[in-house]
């Protein structure tokens, strides 16, 4: 019965591309591709995971973007799956992973062009070419858009000069950088006749064979991190560095044989826009990452509390189970429910970019056949479907940014709670708690610091908010900041025929008793997410006039409001996400159980945000403190239901393999 | 200017013990005694920690509890403070130090008798006998009335026979146990005549000179942990091994040389906690470091946000510091307050514990004399006193529950967001966050899991508060759970003459503006404490009859309520020791800095348990949004400050000297 739960379950979590997760874990799942039990020195962690990364890529994962073909970059879907399962097993793997066929590779895939793709993928997916991908600077952190380091077209030599200007021009965590890359995916100004035309990618060789730094490169190794031992950080500094004018990857923008610069784009922060959004993939994996291993950590945590006793009943004979007490239940299955709505928005993510891509990959196809039969008014028919299609990949970045926040803000709070649940027995490497909080800790910053994307979420959320109404003039923000009018208006995040359905058929979101329905739920939920929007907006357009004159003072009384509005927004991802998959689901037990999950994610969800929902008149006093202990409930109707609920994760023994449950 | 300030503020922080503060800090201000900013091999560490302890071991710190002067315990304030300052340096020197002189030699101290005292404090206090405070056990985590470890007396040769009867039993966890401890204090269930007595501790050699474990002792090294790794952290186990009956730490229960068991308190639970109370230093020396490592954390974060430009301003000229930004400055001043609360909470706990500890030192020499002298009526005198003075020590226990919880919560999730604020610099090993962050992770665990001590808070409020009425009649319940009634029987939690005097000039607490004022804030958050445990209270008792059929489950439907009773008792603990140092302080400038600090924490305390505000109606909605506004106002107030808000910590350069700032 629980194993039929577990399977149904599992079918759902697994998501699409399941196969691909079978396949990570039967290659995988054994004790020594696990992370290590004991931590390794530095240099054997390194070796180690090289040696990993070396080894995988010479086998058949064609399907999931590297392989024994070179140059096919595979199923996107499954080229993600397969980046998510690698972080149940070890996120130094996973991160190393990322650096050569992500990042580096990535940039070379969709900044480069033909001649960049034949030259240089074969070699990266087969790991004879290991590379850094170099964008952070010292002095620079999130704001890329204006790093320092300048490549400058020489005309009397046909090359590009790489330059780093300042010690905090310096390319900085640089992952390959320290000891395996010998060539790097340069950003840096590019400046042609004298001109400034923004951030552009340059393919710099950076050591030679031997692994010495090629003239003029100056290297650093960044030593020791609170994680992920087995990548290589490291500093790159450039003097002058000469490549030739073919190393610029030119998708984007391109200097001809007669030296001058064009580009498809003309706006250079639109450019740069586009390239970055061609890096979407690897803020969704790092997302997907963060979900994955606190699963591990949820499993261990559930695992030890289902077992573990702790103080004896009145009756002096029987232990009472850690999972028996509330306000354990509540620490773990208040995130486990959380951590079901991220797999689940995270699967659907992948869905969307895979369809995304497959659509881009067919117009390219066309594209190029049109040129070869020289149909240039078709060639701009495509054009156009691209352009029409632009605004679905915004929305799709939004979402990775929105679900790369929830997921490793999750996975900070929740494998802390985790280890702190194990006690003692927590604290002991052995128990994987320490190599799962340190490896995770820098994903809350790395592919954009949370706090940068929230507001970058909420920027997007406005922009769309704002070309919904036209433009933000007084009297039209008057009408739309009132909820009845913008509810109309903005989007449904997912837009999916069954939440639609749901919640046409809720009783409304004003009864009383909007919670105890799916359809309910889904509109309070939603009205969240559009009544902090517009209130946002109607903040930003009565500060409008005061920009010019004080704009970090304007930025700073609205900036706590676009926090709000990001965040109502990425709840109610979620929940649809949640909600959703509970709806398809068929298998009766689990669609209960599901339910029981998606229920418990609602109210916990209202109880975190009960001041905003009193303030706002939403719920009463005496619901608020019903809600309560609705969680307290739902956690005691689950616990039964906890080791279920984990085992579906499907992650492998030998990977959760430790002590700790010998001494539950 | 901002000298005078930071000198006035570090006074005020300093405390009674400033010049211990200060000879630790020359002592052992050198990078040489700060933690290392590479990570050491375990074994490196661990053998620079033992030097280290027993470098200082040798010096004349007498006044800190171990000397020169073997066998004095010196003054408990400045042996505190002296604990409190180790964390700033390093806290596996701290934990090693606490374990020898604190726990081991603590143990000695307060559960031995002279002839105990006379014979091991000497070598305990120079380092010559290293030893371990054997009381976890692999099964029993926070339930340590039930270990499982036995200690039979054995009349026939008159001795005791120390046992592990099951794996669970074994002592787990222990500090000098893998490589340094020659004897161990281990807690076991004493049997005298076949009749168990509860827990006792006997001292066990556990290792020969050679460093070898002794007949019947098995030793097990724990192995790497998250942290602390100077701290030689493992299991002791034993196979029915005799010590001669004197080695029974005796002062609460003895066995006579008839073979027969005595003992001053007669019921073994009371015996038990009567045992655990001489320990509390450990508990209020933990809360102390974690609150030291927070301020180390917040120094280092505060200083990168003065100093680090992210993003240009719109002119493209000049950049924004990252202490410019409204949701920075909240990450950082909203814990930079609550630090400092800690702070001045835990110098208060210092100071009243160690006036009782005074105190009792007088009785027993009073004592010790009358006996000296056969005053036997004098004697009983000495004893009444002390059984009055009961209360003040179960009180002040409860109170350094209260500040191990706060203080070790607050350290885990502060650290973590100065991390997160100093982005990737903050994740390099030599900025300092990896060893904080993983040697104060187990703080939430050690001398008592925080959510099992915030159950004890709670129980020992219901205790007070039941006293105070007598009983839990039901018609007294109703009568008292009414808050005006309540508000005037539940003592203040301090009591001071400073926090009556501000209460009784507020305005009160039901106008408008309550939060307005000093007094009408100390009102606010007594309100919230006292309306809390009536709540609680009225629950229990209306639980009462069902608690014999069901005990778990009347446990688990109050429990969450004990935690939130404990936390707004801890609330108001803090905001009356900031309240009473702001307005003791004479210095201008500073007392209206510390106003600034104290109301932020008032502000974003109460913005945080919002939802129990607008829940029982003591604020209004549009109340709760001005009070975020006023969070924000107070950051930006606050802003220009923070250099000097966080140099009056006076951490001595070299425990913070990282590259950090070189790169903001």
């Amino acid at each position: 019965m629980a194993d039929n739960e577990v399977n149904a379950l599992r079918a759902i979590l697994d998501g699409r591309w399941a196969d691909m997760r079978t396949r990570v874990r039967e290659r995988l799942g054994t004790e020594e591709w696990a992370t290590p039990t004991a931590p390794l020195p530095l240099t054997d962690y390194r070796a180690r995971t090289t040696a990993q990364l070396v080894e995988l890529l010479h086998e058949d994962w064609t399907e999931a973007g590297f392989s024994a073909e070179p140059g096919n970059r595979g199923d996107v879907g499954a080229s993600l799956t397969f980046f998510e399962s690698l972080a149940h097993v070890d996120l130094s793997l996973f991160v190393k992973f990322g650096v050569q066929i992500g990042l580096f590779g990535g940039a070379i895939a969709g900044l480069g062009t033909q001649r960049h793709h034949s030259a240089y993928l074969p070699a990266v997916s087969t790991g004879d070419l290991l590379g850094c991908f170099a964008m952070t600077e010292t002095g620079g952190g999130s704001d890329v858009a204006n790093l320092r380091t300048t490549a400058t077209y020489d005309p009397d030599t046909d090359e590009i000069v790489v330059h780093t200007p300042t010690a905090s021009a310096m390319k900085d965590y640089i992952g390959n950088a320290a000891k395996d890359g010998t060539m790097a995916a340069v950003f840096a100004q590019l400046i042609v006749g004298g001109e400034s035309h923004g951030v552009h990618c340059v393919l710099v060789p950076i050591r030679d064979s031997g692994g010495a730094a090629l003239p003029g490169v100056t290297l650093r190794d960044c030593g020791a991190k609170m994680g992920l031992p087995g990548v290589d950080n490291g500093e790159i500094a450039f003097e002058r560095v000469r490549v030739p004018r073919e190393n610029l990857l030119d998708r984007f923008g391109t200097i001809g044989a007669d030296g001058a610069y064009s580009s498809p784009i003309e706006n250079d922060a639109r450019r740069f826009f586009s390239m970055l959004g061609t890096l979407v993939r690897g803020r969704v994996s790092v997302g997907a990452a963060a979900g994955a291993a606190t699963r591990n950590g949820l499993a261990l945590a559930v695992r030890y509390a289902a077992r573990r006793e702790q103080f004896l009943r009145p009756d002096g004979d029987t232990g009472i189970r850690l999972i028996d007490y509330a306000t354990h239940r509540r620490r773990l299955l208040v995130p486990l429910a959380r951590s079901y709505a991220l797999a689940l928005a995270t699967n659907e993510l992948v869905e969307d970019l895979h369809a995304l891509e497959q659509e881009r990959a067919q117009w390219e196809q066309e594209q190029t056949d049109d040129e070869r039969v020289g149909n240039a008014a078709e060639s701009d028919h495509v054009a156009e479907a691209e352009q029409a299609h632009e605004a679905d990949i915004r929305r799709l970045e939004e979402r990775a940014a929105s679900l790369k926040i929830a997921n490793t803000a999750h996975a900070t709070r929740t494998i802390q709670a985790c280890r702190e649940a194990c006690g003692g027995a927590g604290y002991m490497w052995e128990n994987r708690f320490g190599a799962l909080k340190n490896d995770t800790d820098v994903f809350t910053t790395f592919e954009g610091d949370n706090t940068v994307l929230l507001q970058l979420v909420a920027k997007g959320l406005l922009t769309r908010y704002k070309d919904a109404f036209q433009s933000f003039d007084t009297g039209a923000m008057i009408r739309f900041a009132a909820r009845d009018v913008a509810e109309t208006v903005v989007e449904r995040a997912f837009g999916g025929t069954i939440i639609q359905r749901l919640i046409a058929g809720a009783p409304g979101r004003d009864t009383d008793n909007a919670l105890a329905d799916r359809g309910g739920q889904l509109a309070v939920f939603e009205d969240r997410d559009e009544h902090t929007l517009a209130g946002l907006a109607a903040r930003m357009r009565a500060r409008s006039d005061d920009f010019k004159s004080d704009p970090v003072g304007v930025l700073n009384i609205v900036q706590p409001h676009m926090l709000a509005a990001a965040w109502a927004h990425i709840d109610r991802l979620l929940l649809e996400a949640l909600a959703g998959a509970t709806e398809e689901c068929e298998d009766e037990a689990c669609h209960h159980l599901l339910g029981l999950v998606c229920d418990l994610f609602v109210y916990s969800t209202v109880e975190v945000n009960a001041a905003w929902f009193l303030e706002h008149g939403r719920i009463s006093a005496a619901q608020s403190k019903e809600i309560s202990r609705r969680v307290d409930e739902l956690c005691a109707q689950l616990a039964p239901h906890a080791d279920t609920l984990v085992d579906a994760f499907g992650i492998a023994d030998a990977w959760l393999d430790c002590p700790l449950l010998e001494r539950a």
